[in-house]
């Protein structure tokens, strides 16, 4: 068996010849980049054979090296197979780092109401006047002391077989531990001696390509721990498209024991951090998009990725969290939130959760923009949404030099107007090694502004500036010369890039659309506008006016929530009355299938300008604009 | 390994060395009768060594054997142990009989209202206008055909897994069943096509001793099926003491497999018999003493045999059956009766169930006697119980010729006052074997009404007749002369047999009358004496009074209600009021623990005369007697 070595940290491992360095790295525990799932397409996981026979085929993947790269021994891991003892060098860049992951969630003061409960009690021996059945004697004691009627806790046979030696062997001084969900309360365990300050809950969100968790000491109702990680299921896919896919060819089972590891791995590290035992975890709510949670729950989703896009379930389910591997109180609950369609799932539900939409009169428009996008409006009465595919370009795929919004990213930009030199941070300050999201978003509306490219995304080669030039395939407009950057290459922008940004934008601007029109509302009617997702929360909100991503309405109406999932699901963990009322919430909102929807393609056309084809629609851009072709001329 | 071949019927097993001959015949499946539990205390395994090498003391277990038998190499099979290839006799006599088990329970016209359903549904498909999930989409139409409540029916994951699947390769043609009881609505299964007519459900008696089983269709409310069986548990011991005793050794998980398969055996008789596919039952209702329902459901029953007699549960409970072993369908459920206390289980409640005496305004006294017994005074207001260990007597054991209602039993004698020849039956009318408990009632009658013993159970030898004489231990009755018997023996009771019969009906009345004083009640108020349990059903109820069993009133007011338990389980399973009452019936029931009330012992005193020290609490009896002493005189 060959031996692989890895520097610089020297991880060791023997693995079968053949094997490919991805593999071996996982293996020993490297968190190595694989943004496409290991098919040798977005090569970002560029390592360095020192020593030892590989086979790479440096031809087929000559675009991703420099001449430098390729002469230290690059090649990409996951295509790489090992033929000898081999030892690797894995740089810092081809590791993942720890991504800059929302995690805050919205601020809102929410009631106290935990749905599980321990009461410590100091029973009455039993004697031949008084022989009370365990049972009883354990919930009229737990009644006496606040808890629900004794009559109506019910309580399931793993623990009613445990009560009898524990009441013994803890000379009758015991805590319960009851869930509380109205109309189904359960003696969840029992557990000997006074334990009632060890009482933990975690809320998940469970996203398609990160897991983040925030552990609740749910006693005092304070957040003792946050954790979070790349979903696992990356390896399988990178999107909901390929895991589907994947799980139709191999099987459900690798996808949702990877889903649970994932949340066991961010609940691992939270509860060490904070010193909590998991076993003091009794409750996890989840919140997720269908396709995840159907698959964390075993629950085949096929049918939602492709016509007529059904899933089997979409109430809220309660299931024992043992019985689908999450490793917490081995008596815990799991709840998981309920979901309206295909697309739009708990996790959405979530939002609309913490903005509070559902709560109010006025009506608001809720983007969450993610792998996928969805948008819902509405208000207390009635809710429309839809959702949709809002290409890779905003995730930075398909963007030459664009990036997921870790260390290195440039996230915001500025284009000086007369030079056309930019002004940007990357986050972590660091040397930039490309562009996020929303540094992109920044960057159309700067170009827009001034006037690098016009309304259709056309770069003006015409501007004789050497930052504007014809690239090898496309006009491109340097954001970094290659001696600011960390990666050694001048880092552009191309029209091409430009192109599949405005596809992208268009997209989610005809959502908005097509669901103003079915609700019969104008811009004028939107009282807020709220951005969640990781994404949203870092977004310059006037730039995302300006390229027409949205609707116009004054910027103050327009606020981030962030990440409003794990925010939901921590509002559904700590008040029982908020997670009666999800199946509500989820059973209010229509859905509309934008593929069924003819509104849909035509504003998606007029939305793929910048901002629009009618400019009326977006008045303040419009003056902008005015104002700076003004200036130029 | 030795191999035994056992006669008539040439099973061949093999053993290892030092096995005992009992062991060998339960692997090799014959049902040899061990009421002792295999201790060489009952001398009814008797088998006949035909060749080979065994160990057996001959001496010690003389008292079992005639010379006939010694002569033809008998041996008690549970205390013979195996030392070469050995070839093995087993008479008839010794194999375990189809006991006489009373199955049939009261007949009472109970409302048909089964607490699981049925529904044949045809789906539309869904379509991009109608993605409604499968869930919804399956539980409205559910609905619409007369279901429950789309949004009030649970899902459990296990049946959600299997839904997409069903649904679609069925053409969305599917059956669903559905556990109507109030408050959890449950999808239990789904099927593929109409399976509405095959829906099963089975209500169980689990008794110490025998399990009966009926099996109900639940489509049209007719009994399709009845069997029972000897719990296997018996191999462990013969009575309640001996199995938790056996418990306390060697751990719970034997005994609740045994109880399982002792059910499962019953389920699968019937079933087969009937023609139906287990997976058809989708119920079992479950009636048991405290102690055979806590094994069941694996629950600890130690704390219920010793002081101060504290089971852990008495609430009914639903399981999961196949969670506690018991093969119907898989996703099937199980009930189990509620009980008052260690003693008053839920086969009590159930014969209250039975006998109606819970609807009712006046009292009466329901006595269950079986291995121990349990009497219950009260009416729809209040009820009051206890129970007690009777002895064995009644059942057949400290009798001499005492014996179980098998085949061969005498059931019923008369004396004639003057020859004291008896007449008799016996079970299934075959040559006599011994005397059964309703036998050993008739007996003492007869033998007090003829005179031949006294109110304290002496034998008057002053008599002159052949069947009248000094025994070798104690005066004795000869009831059926060996040439008549089966066993080649003179039948006999003895002195020594009637005190200990004297003993068990002493606790019996005395524990009447322990309940009439604490409900401060007299006889004469007492509208209706029931008797539950297979020995009831057989009994004379003139000669129960003359004996002082219980409490004098008129004979037309005594009734026999039968097997109670399982009549009572029948009621909970085609019922689904009455077993939702259940619950309320027990927390309605106050117990009187007999050994912490003064007046139990005193009244035992009284009770030990035949009828009683006090005859004017007889005055029926005390005429006959003044009667038949005149005749004699």
């Amino acid at each position: 068996m060959p031996t692989v070595t890895f520097l610089p940290r020297y991880h060791k491992i023997d693995v079968e010849l053949g094997c490919t360095v991805l593999d071996a790295a996982q293996r020993a525990g490297l968190n190595i980049n694989v943004v496409c799932g290991g098919q040798g397409k977005c090569g970002k996981c560029i390592v360095f054979i020192q020593r030892g026979k590989i086979i790479f085929d440096h031809q087929k993947y000559a675009q991703f090296f420099t001449q430098d790269e390729l002469a230290q021994g690059g090649c990409l891991a996951c295509t790489t197979t090992i033929e000898s003892d081999i030892q690797v060098l894995v740089p810092d860049t081809t590791l993942i780092q720890e991504q800059k992951i929302l995690v805050e969630g919205q601020k809102t003061e929410i009631e106290f109401l935990p749905s599980v409960k321990k009461y410590y009690v100091e029973l009455n021996l039993p004697t031949l006047t008084d022989p009370t059945p365990d049972l009883s004697r354990l919930l009229w004691m737990i009644q006496k002391n606040g808890g629900p009627v004794a009559e109506k806790i019910y309580a399931p046979l793993e623990v009613l077989r445990d009560i009898p030696a524990i009441l013994r062997n803890s000379d009758w001084k015991v805590t319960g531990t009851i869930a509380l969900v109205p109309g189904v309360y359960r003696l969840v365990d029992l557990q000997k001696n006074d334990t009632s300050k060890r009482l933990y809950g975690a809320s998940v969100d469970l996203g398609t390509t990160t897991v983040v968790v925030y552990l609740w000491d749910l006693v005092n109702g304070k957040v003792v721990g946050v954790s979070s990680n790349y979903n696992r299921q990356i390896s399988c896919g990178e999107d909901i498209l390929a895991r589907v896919n994947f799980a139709r060819k191999n099987g459900l089972t690798k996808l949702q024991v990877l889903a649970a590891e994932s949340i066991n791995l961010a609940l691992t590290t939270a509860s060490d951090t904070a010193g909590i035992d998991r076993e003091d975890i009794y409750e996890v709510v989840v919140a997720g998009n269908t396709v995840m949670t159907h698959i964390l729950l075993g629950i085949d989703p096929a049918y939602m990725i492709s016509e007529p896009y059904v899933p089997v379930v979409r109430r809220a389910l309660s299931v024992a969290a043992s019985r689908i591997g999450i490793t917490c109180n081995s008596n815990g609950g799991l709840f998981v939130f309920p979901a309206v369609s295909d697309f739009i799932g708990g996790d959405v539900i979530a939002d609309i959760l913490t903005c509070g939409m559902v709560d109010r009169e006025e009506i608001s428009l809720l983007i969450d923009i993610g792998t996928n996008f969805e948008v819902v409006l509405g208000n207390k009465e009635w809710m429309f949404s839809c959702a949709g595919a809002a290409g890779p370009a905003l995730e930075g795929g398909e963007v030459l030099f664009g990036m997921r919004a870790n260390p290195g990213a440039i996230e915001r930009i500025a284009i000086n107007p007369n030079t056309f030199n930019t002004t940007y941070s990357t986050i972590n300050n660091t040397k930039p090694r490309g562009i996020c999201g929303s540094g992109l978003i920044d960057l159309l509306a700067e170009l827009l502004r001034t006037c690098v490219i016009d309304r259709t995304g056309r770069i003006n080669l015409g501007i004789k500036n050497k930052r504007i030039r014809q690239g090898k395939y496309f006009p491109e407009v340097v954001v970094t010369w290659a001696k600011e950057s960390e990666i050694g290459k001048d880092i552009v922008i191309t029209e091409n890039d430009i192109k599949n940004l405005i596809m992208s934008k268009a997209s989610i601007h005809a959502a908005c659309i097509t669901l103003m029109k079915a609700a019969d509302i104008t811009r004028h009617q939107i009282s807020k506008i709220y951005f969640a997702g990781a994404f949203g929360n870092y977004l310059n909100k006037k730039n995302a006016t300006t390229i027409g991503l949205i609707p116009e309405i004054p910027i103050e109406q327009i606020e981030n929530i962030g990440n409003g999932a794990v925010a939901g699901a921590n509002i559904a963990l700590i008040n029982r009355r908020k997670r009666k009322a999800l199946d509500n919430i989820a059973l209010k909102i229509a859905y509309i299938e934008l593929n069924a929807e003819p509104t849909f393609m035509d504003e998606y056309t007029s939305s793929s300008f910048l901002p629009h084809t009618d400019l009326s629609l977006f008045p303040n851009v419009q003056r902008m604009l005015d104002e700076c072709r003004l200036q130029r001329e």
